[in-house]
């Protein structure tokens, strides 16, 4: 009698394509989907067709990132002979789900999603706003189900996405009569998001406070140099505050010795620990960090070939699974076919 | 030296497969399409995609009626050898394009489309309206360009559609800078919309006042008989008004011999003419145009392979055209290709 080992949990995740990516996707995401390749059955998304929504007057912005974000992945130790990685836009039946889910979500439902509501306000849109972001709910509801991803890692702030993914699985599954598609969990990430080097909650490129993961030596150095700290801490002798100081945030995030990084916060509360050393620390943090990754980035990227390859044969992999859901779905809901 | 011709202009132009169809879709297209299949280049769109936009939850009828259809067409007259007839949702093309188009819209202006602004009032959706309602007017967009139509049927109050085509299609070739697509132009029948057979101005099935095409000479008769005529029209001896006198609407859009029609109308007017005479008259009329469509119609039916096959081979050509432009839109506005 054989005994077979559980079916791996199926994880899908990703990135819009809309810029290489920085020391935030790596505390955030890049380090977990590694550290979770082998143990579970994992798709990267190069979201170029999500990232269009708002981004439409400049496709080929798009189109070179995806390159650069794949590039990324590779350099940070993604290995794609276990995880897929592949183009949105080169899987028709994402687009074909996305139609047919449409259908069954009000404009009601989609305008009170809190992820869409808030960004819409935050980027002043009202009613301006292109119909194809309204609807990406929709298109990555399309996404998680085609994949049937169970497990789907977002920002405590992208939860509502998977509830609205879900609604649209219970409503389908409902009128199939059967578990048709399975429900899918946020995956939380227990590391808040990594605040940009100046403070501010998020770390972005367009915001000028990010750390690329491609950042020479003394661009690290730099952006270590401008980091917030505490702003009463005015000589190396006063008590300084941990809380935060995002130097402390970055080597709680990426110091290597945990116990030497808890010492340091002692010293530095009880005064005489300068921020100048400090900021040495966490320069070395980065530099031995990001430095295998540069160099394995610019590797890499001498053989565009080599990424192409890797994206062809991912989508290719990834254009089977979707379509088998898209059958399968068309076929449940009795849809006709050809 | 040799003259080519020129190329044949292309139509586009289809039906929701809700339900077979009827007189009423004779009169203002089919016949149409008889006529200029073979001086355009013309195709056929099954659309069962649009049609789930507010039928999701009934997607059996919607199938169903996809075959009921196509034999309609083909019952017609319709020559698959020169008109190609295809299946809108085996057609991954257009809802790649149409979920790109989305992006080149905004919801406000989908929401001021006059065409769907009535359909909402009309069934008292408000906001409540499937997502993928709303957006349909991209599908649209989507479908006309990806068959490069220059020339689309429709009834006068489904211009603004094609304004909405016409306006992404210029949005896209600004943003290319050539013109990649092609604007359409509305080709509204001369002949206005057939009443129902109780005078109201829409003939349907889920009306009830409808012939379909398929009618019995018994049904014919029934349908004729139950027709409005001039209620004022009490005695044969009576003169009697043309004018919204449905048995006349039919004569006009049917009778093969105006000038005998026209004879008819005189003596109506003038009177001495009986409404019962004047119904035998369009009921001949009626079960002579009829009888050779039900006949072809069941001979058809009783062979669904070779309706399938039809469907098959003209959804192969379609997929062919449709992917080239999905090819040309995507390399244009510069996207990412494998």
């Amino acid at each position: 009698m054989s005994v077979e080992a559980p079916p791996k949990p199926v994880i899908l995740t990703g990135d819009r394509t809309t810029g290489p990516l920085h020391l935030g996707h790596y505390a955030g995401s890049l380090r977990n989907r590694v550290a979770l390749q082998h143990s579970h059955r994992q798709s990267l998304l190069l979201a170029d067709a999500q990232a269009l929504t708002d981004n439409a007057h400049d496709p080929a912005r798009i189109a070179r990132n995806v390159i650069e974000v794949a590039t990324d992945y590779l350099a940070v130790g993604i290995d794609p002979a276990v995880t897929t990685i592949c183009v949105q836009s080169a899987l028709p039946a994402l687009a074909e789900l996305t139609q047919l889910y449409l259908n069954f979500v009000t404009v009601a439902r989609l305008e009170r999603n809190p992820t869409i509501k808030d960004e819409i306000q935050a980027r002043g849109l009202g009613r301006d706003i292109p119909a194809g972001f309204l609807c990406y709910p929709a298109a990555q509801a399309a996404d998680i189900t085609a994949f049937r991803a169970t497990l789907v890692p977002v920002g405590e702030d992208q939860a509502p996405l998977i509830e609205q993914t879900n609604e649209i699985v219970r409503r389908l599954n409902r009128q199939v009569g059967h578990d048709l598609l399975p429900e899918a969990r946020a995956l939380i990430p227990e590391v808040g998001r990594l605040p940009g080097v100046d403070g501010k909650a998020k770390m972005s490129k367009s915001g000028g406070n990010a750390v690329p993961l491609s950042a020479s030596d003394a661009e690290i150095d730099a952006a270590v140099q401008r980091m917030y700290t505490d702003p009463g801490h005015l000589r190396a002798s006063d008590p300084g505050k941990v809380e935060g100081n995002v130097v402390f945030t970055y080597l709680d995030a990426f110091d290597p010795d945990p116990e030497a990084v808890a010492a340091l916060k002692a010293h530095y509360r009880r005064g005489g620990l300068g921020d100048a050393a400090l900021k040495r620390r966490l320069a070395g943090v980065l530099r031995d960090l990001l430095g295998p990754i540069r160099e394995r980035r610019a590797e890499i990227a001498r053989d565009p070939d080599r990424v192409m390859d890797v994206l062809r044969t991912g989508t290719a992999r990834a254009r089977a699974v979707t379509a088998a859901t898209r059958d399968a779905v068309q076929e449940a809901l009795g849809l006709f076919r050809l």
